[in-house]
């Protein structure tokens, strides 16, 4: 499929994020605009609050776009989702005939300020990139217990929490918590001293499900993705994590980016996954190409400095997909609901320079990467900025991503203080 | 404190649930009313809805009871709970002047049909008995490795999902999952063969807090407590939890008893917790007597036949309360929100009829437990009926907290099948 092309022109250049074929869903607000939802094209959104008001944009009998979260619009369900799809695209294309009632909606993205784009229901966390958990398996356990006897079977995940999902842009401060160093006998309770993040792709569910679903309904009921950083404390996680898993380790934030990528958008963009070890047991089998030929990369810019890209790979790199993952997630009759948030684990290639967290760029803080500033960076320092960036290459187009930012506050002094 | 006397004499008998000193909050439907907010007195159910209408209830500028859930009233803050709860007192007391006012929206319990009675933002659980984390260890990891190195440091705990939360009487569907026996060397997709309850509280966050609190902030911010069984799938969890801990083991489904007995009712019954192995970091500390005294047992009924009490514990035997579990969750950041559910762990007592799970009665199914029909049980099997019963018992009367009940249903012959 070539561009789309659009009457707003800068959504016609060959690289910028958000063309016609993008059409990305998010949550703005300026200084003269209640937070609400709006549609990226180009350099400038689309407020569909007021598009459904002047009975532009009219789907069902109920409006959609009175709220500012794009829930109800994933609760309509898919016949409602390509129809939104059509219009939008409609309105906006090079031909448009209602190209004069759509211009006075449109707002500056500039001018915009952007919010979460859902409420995010729960949030899910997998841990199905192959190179992450290989690598992460060999510094903890040693290259012959890398991957654990389930990995290749199921993708393994946990509950994380919704609470702590934050839009890009915003601050994060290092959490203080409980570690044990191994020099000490007894643990303390400290500022983190290894804040890492974990750069994945979300899965947000559209469709609500109430039992097992297959991979090929799991795959459909997804409403669309959006880049996410699952800051980690590192120190924190490996004292609190066994038996039952990650906890606090990942409860400060998780940071996504502001506009959802449909589906519907990344449908050109579709791969296999890798070969398979271990044929998968049927209710987890692929029902084609599942996964999306994403290409990303992670910068670092310490405090007033310029940003390094520290690493880059590719979404296509994950051993399962969204839906398989999805589909796992149903197997126990867990109920899943519109905004619900799933979490690819960290997508890492086989190079050393594909690695989407610094405990695996530094290997563990053993080997400390070098900065284009020549500053060194085994984990995150205060007042780093740190982001996600993420694109579909097409013919003569991009489906950008928007990026997924956040600058590391320092820790509080007294975290009890008040 | 003695017994408070009600109008509604049934709640004035020593044995009785629900008398004046308790005032649980459940939500209720009849025939005639759909599912609204109501107070147990007796064997009554004061309509909360209508008592608001009716002006009889009126805390506040805003209405609190025109939605069927208690978040609401949760989220108007500990002010606003003190005065509810003096105005319930003061409308139900023996003596009250307004007695022919409230009688009219009074509804017979026997006629209702409960709900859950808040939305669940968020539900955590945690692992914090020790008799019970002591058992599972020894069972596998052996005696010497029974309780993980931080146990005695932090209450650990895992995210669980809250859209699996049920009230009390809802059916419990066997669930699919993928398994391995260890005789075989690969896993296969099978219905639970291990299926099981644990004991809990559960405690429910009123107060908001956006970073990290005191134990002291975290007990003052829970609005109330339920039983709560944490249905668990024991085969599908050893083959899942490592690294990440328990996921799909837990998401059948969570039942908890249909009242949230409040804080201020359980507060005459406040015990110490045990005498600690290592003291406790500062931020952990206990700041008063931290645990209840509630009185808790466990029924099995298979289909047809009468219960057995196939476990009595008490929740004292806890080694960290709800309030240190709160706290402890808050330590990175978390944000916590009114309606969050904070499972305590399952409660089990030194002695061998003192535990909490079949896991543990049945110590991993190698000692059947015989019911008093003559059936033996290692795990719970098809048409089962599970139930959590618990009390505190004061002078002359009781805080009770409805039973906590569910029937498993077995597992669906093809769980792909619609």
């Amino acid at each position: 499929m070539p561009l789309m092309k659009s009457w707003v022109s800068t959504a016609n250049a060959p690289d910028h994020p958000f063309p016609l074929n993008n059409l990305p869903y998010g949550v703005f607000s300026t200084a003269d605009l209640d937070p609400r939802c709006g549609v990226a094209i180009g350099d400038m959104i689309l407020d569909m609050q007021s598009a459904e008001e002047t009975g532009l944009i009219a789907l069902g009998d109920l409006p959609l776009f009175d709220v500012p979260f794009w829930n109800e619009v994933m609760e309509a369900g898919p016949q409602i989702w390509a129809a939104l799809r059509d219009r939008l695209t409609a309105l906006l294309a090079e031909d448009s005939p209602e190209r004069a009632s759509v211009e006075p909606l449109l707002v500056q993205m500039d001018a915009a300020e952007m919010h979460l784009p859902f409420i995010v229901s729960e949030y899910t966390d997998f841990y199905a990139g192959r190179h992450h958990a290989t690598n992460v398996g060999t510094m903890f356990r040693g290259p012959e217990n890398a991957l654990p006897p389930n990995w290749l079977h199921i993708p393994i995940g946990y509950n994380g929490r919704a609470s702590s999902v934050v839009v890009s842009g915003t601050p994060v401060r290092r959490p203080w918590g409980q570690l044990k160093s191994p020099d000490h006998a007894r643990p303390a309770f400290l500022p983190c001293r290894r804040f890492d993040i974990e750069l994945e792709m979300g899965a947000i569910v559209g469709t609500p499900s109430d039992g097992p679903i297959t991979v090929a309904e799991a795959d459909a009921n997804i409403f669309g993705y959006v880049l996410l950083n699952d800051w980690s404390a590192r120190d924190i996680q490996a004292w609190e994590y066994q038996p039952l898993g990650p906890f606090q380790a990942k409860a400060t934030a998780t940071t996504i980016s502001p506009w959802i990528v449909t589906r519907a958008a990344l449908e050109p963009f579709r791969t296999d996954t890798p070969p398979r070890e271990f044929e998968l047991l049927d209710h987890l089998k692929d029902c084609g190409p599942m996964l999306y030929d994403i290409e990303l990369e992670v910068t670092l810019a310490p405090e007033g400095k310029l940003a390094t890209t520290i690493a880059q790979t590719n979404y296509k790199e994950m051993y399962y997909s969204a839906a398989q993952q999805l589909a796992h997630h149903t197997t126990s009759g867990c109920p899943m609901n519109a905004g619900d948030l799933l979490g690819s684990g960290t997508i890492s290639g086989a190079a050393g320079s594909e690695r989407g967290s610094l405990l695996e760029l530094s290997w563990g803080g053993k080997e400390p990467i070098t900065l284009e500033t020549g500053e060194k960076r085994s984990f995150i320092e205060d007042g780093d900025t740190l982001g996600l960036h993420g694109h579909a290459q097409g013919d003569g187009y991009r489906i950008g991503f928007g990026d997924c930012m956040g600058q590391v506050l320092p820790a509080l002094e007294d975290p009890f203080a008040r």
